[in-house]
């Protein structure tokens, strides 16, 4: 019995419906140019559904089976290759021939057949390092994959050194020191508190580790590091065993929880975490973070509540107070919560995120399109110290995903290069890769890569030149 | 600098715009229920451009690269796979990253770098016998591919024993014998008159070879047999060694020039060809043919001009008969241009045509959907005896291809099983395979299986039973 996504309850029928297949575009067309010395690899992961979950399922992304994209530039020219990360949990329901695991983050959901093979979906995001292509679950650990075939090679845990049971999607890459900060949560199992965070030198060997407590059962999805500190912030969406036993996704948002932000020196020991309490606010992800002499500035997309519209912030933490509390100012109203940025910058001071947005005055959403569309969709350059917005508008029927900075090959100047953003083309039912120049927004796209079929919505993307890679071996496959 | 299609002013923008690419799509998403009974695999061609072609490219069909889709049923799921046919040809270009061949059968219009690599597209038709799974381009020897993960083996020369330089896509499985009944025209090297006709066994031997040649320089796509002859027609599109220096693709069609039906018994010499002479008929598919007494039938989508609506018509030439003429009725006045059959009667008495057809008073066809698109679309059984049709409209702003008869697994009943259609959805931007009940067709559509992308207009289609294809063993992969 083959699937049949009609009528669930949570499954657009129309350009976010499920794909289901892997893919290869030699020599993508192309409208406009791509710049020559644009050299290297663009990647970006995307939630899809081989099989259909249960009717109450949270969302159509986060519990779906992790796919990655590739476009690999080099010379003027492009080739795509998308690949299904084969997880365990995949092959288990392809060998099956039907869904067999449950709800978001929810074992009790499953088929008992499954109850000792690996849930990673593996669906969040894609990190070069230690010479390992790191695909990353939060609930789990990392998935590597070939970077260039995009051929899985199985579960990581960094030569046994990694103890923790999960690694989070997003560890930040320090670029003075070239190390990983990783963590995880829920670290010891599931609806555990226990925090592991993990320094992974660029050689992938685990140098240091700590275990902290989460004050809460909250989500801890994003944290941000300095040169100095390592920011966790503890997030007002929680669960609990008895919303698992009764088959909800983990998750449900509790306005009455506060923001909880521990901050680790990096040269410190677990016991010198220091934890700061602020109101509930609604994020996931975080711009960068800063030391500024005694005090720890934050940016980060985020909103007061469930459902207020999403803002850039800043949170700045007194080391020195004797205060629990932190200060909160709005840098932007710029609704993307998906913001990006030079990542040479990550963890000092900066000026720029690259974030994909859209108007204030925006037609409402197109119908299963998701929070970004509607209105003129823009490619954004936000300045933020001064709050100055450069953007470059995108025409057409069309939604943003997440837009990534390219460094610009030779030029150290921080935001000089491209942004490549992700475009879903409503009327054409396919997808897009636009090129825009990071510093000129307003001289518009320079190229377009026009894939001939749609990518469903995505969730993050890096972006890696061909000079950190392995050399390529399946040019021409 | 990447290929963009823009403007070229024979492609079309939208639906049947290039797709260049391979794709894989495991369990397909399927509305309704694939009968249990259907176990094996539906092949198709189609021609598509990985660059773009001279402007003066004659159309957008026959000239581009080969790729095979391959959906391949069991136990009530379908899996699918589209790969590229890896021909010289294409090889050579993706590795310039640029267009090297020129028109349709036009080496002329060639970069002189590419002059002693095989022209071959692959891209017309495909085949399993002996053994192999030929993929056929008129101007060439055929390509072998895996059947199942479709992987380009090579070119094929039947061991050394077929000699010519060229074989047809249209080669004949005699259903009795199991002898598959081959031919070249252009045999012995382009604009040359000689026909190479083969018979090669059940085990992919050739076992017997006839030379003819040719009243005129015309396209000979296709051919019939019977139990005793081979039936051998050469239709008024011509060309000429002037019109190919001129740089122009390979064919014009020319009214004045007679249609040529020369007939050769299957037991006889090629000194023992008849020619029968009748008008100029615009042509390309053939039927079936049969032995009735001193006569033979053979029945076939024509029209009398470029430009007259195609019609099935059956022409018999009397064998005993001192005139070179031959007769014409018509049997049905159906559209449809590529009727397909149910092949276990192959150059036998039989009954039923399975067409891909519209109705007569249809809309206008989409901007680049071709000739069969518009009105409504209709799946249909033609009673060729009769003249009567059953037929399942099927809904929607569709286009179908090719229609190909399944039999019924255990079932030796002409016309017992199914009909399978690859339709091309423009509202969704995407293509379904229909399934029909050959007998029932007013009940329906059985199953559909949901692409999640679109395949541009395709050529021909064939089924096998996993019964004859060899064991399966990249299922998981």
């Amino acid at each position: 019995m083959a699937v049949d996504f009609r009528g669930h309850p949570m499954f657009p029928q129309g350009f976010n419906s499920p794909t289901r297949f892997d893919a290869d575009v030699y020599d993508c067309e192309v409208w406009g140019q791509i710049p020559t010395d644009i050299h290297g690899t663009f990647y970006r992961m995307q939630c899809d559904f081989d099989y259909r979950p249960p009717p109450n399922e949270w969302m159509t992304g986060f519990n779906g089976d992790g796919h990655v994209s590739r476009f690999r530039f080099a010379n003027g020219s492009v080739d795509y290759k998308g690949r299904y990360v084969r997880t365990a949990r995949l092959m288990a329901e392809r060998k099956a021939r039907r869904r067999l695991f449950g709800v978001y983050r929810n074992p009790f959901t499953d088929d008992p057949s499954v109850a000792h093979i690996n849930r990673s979906a593996a669906n969040t995001h894609i990190y070069w390092h230690g010479g390992k292509m790191l695909v990353l679950k939060e609930d789990s650990l990392p998935y590597t994959v070939d970077p260039h075939t995009l051929e899985t090679q199985g579960d990581w845990n960094f030569h046994g050194k990694y103890t923790a049971q999960t690694m989070s999607a997003h560890p930040k890459i320090d670029p003075v020191t070239g190390e990983m900060i990783a963590y995880g949560y829920q670290a010891k199992g599931i609806l555990t508190k226990d925090i592991a965070v993990y320094i992974i030198d660029p050689q992938g060997r685990v140098t240091k580790e700590w275990w902290l407590t989460s004050p809460y059962l909250g989500i801890i999805h994003d944290i941000a590091i300095t040169q100095k500190h390592i920011i966790i912030p503890v997030i007002a969406r929680t669960t609990s065993l008895a919303r698992l036993k009764s088959g909800q996704p983990m998750w449900e948002w509790d306005g009455s929880l506060p923001t909880m932000v521990g901050i680790l020196p990096r040269d410190g020991e677990a016991k010198d975490v220091r934890w700061f309490k602020g109101p509930s606010r609604n994020t996931l992800h975080f711009l960068n973070a800063t030391d500024r002499g005694s005090t720890v500035t934050m940016e980060l997309p985020t909103s007061s509540g469930e459902r207020d519209p999403s803002q850039i912030r800043r949170w700045t933490f007194d080391l020195n107070s004797k205060s629990d509390g932190f200060q909160e100012d709005v840098v932007s109203t710029t609704p993307g919560f998906l913001p990006r940025m030079d990542d040479r910058h990550l963890s000092l001071d900066y000026r720029y995120a690259f974030i994909s947005s859209r108007d204030n005055q925006g037609a409402p959403p197109a119908p299963g399109a998701g929070p970004m569309s509607g209105g003129t969709q823009v490619v954004q350059r936000l300045d933020v110290r001064t709050g100055k917005i450069d953007e470059c508008p995108i025409a057409g029927k069309v939604a943003l995903q997440e837009s990534c900075f390219v460094p610009r090959a030779n030029s150290r100047e921080e935001g000089d290069g491209y942004v490549m953003t992700v475009v879903s083309n409503f009327d054409s039912m396919s997808s897009d890769l636009i090129i825009t120049d990071a510093q000129h927004l307003d001289d518009g796209v320079i190229a377009t890569v026009k894939l001939p079929f749609r990518l469903r919505s995505g969730t993050h993307t890096n972006w890696y030149p061909q000079s950190v890679l392995p050399p390529i071996k399946d040019e021409l496959s």
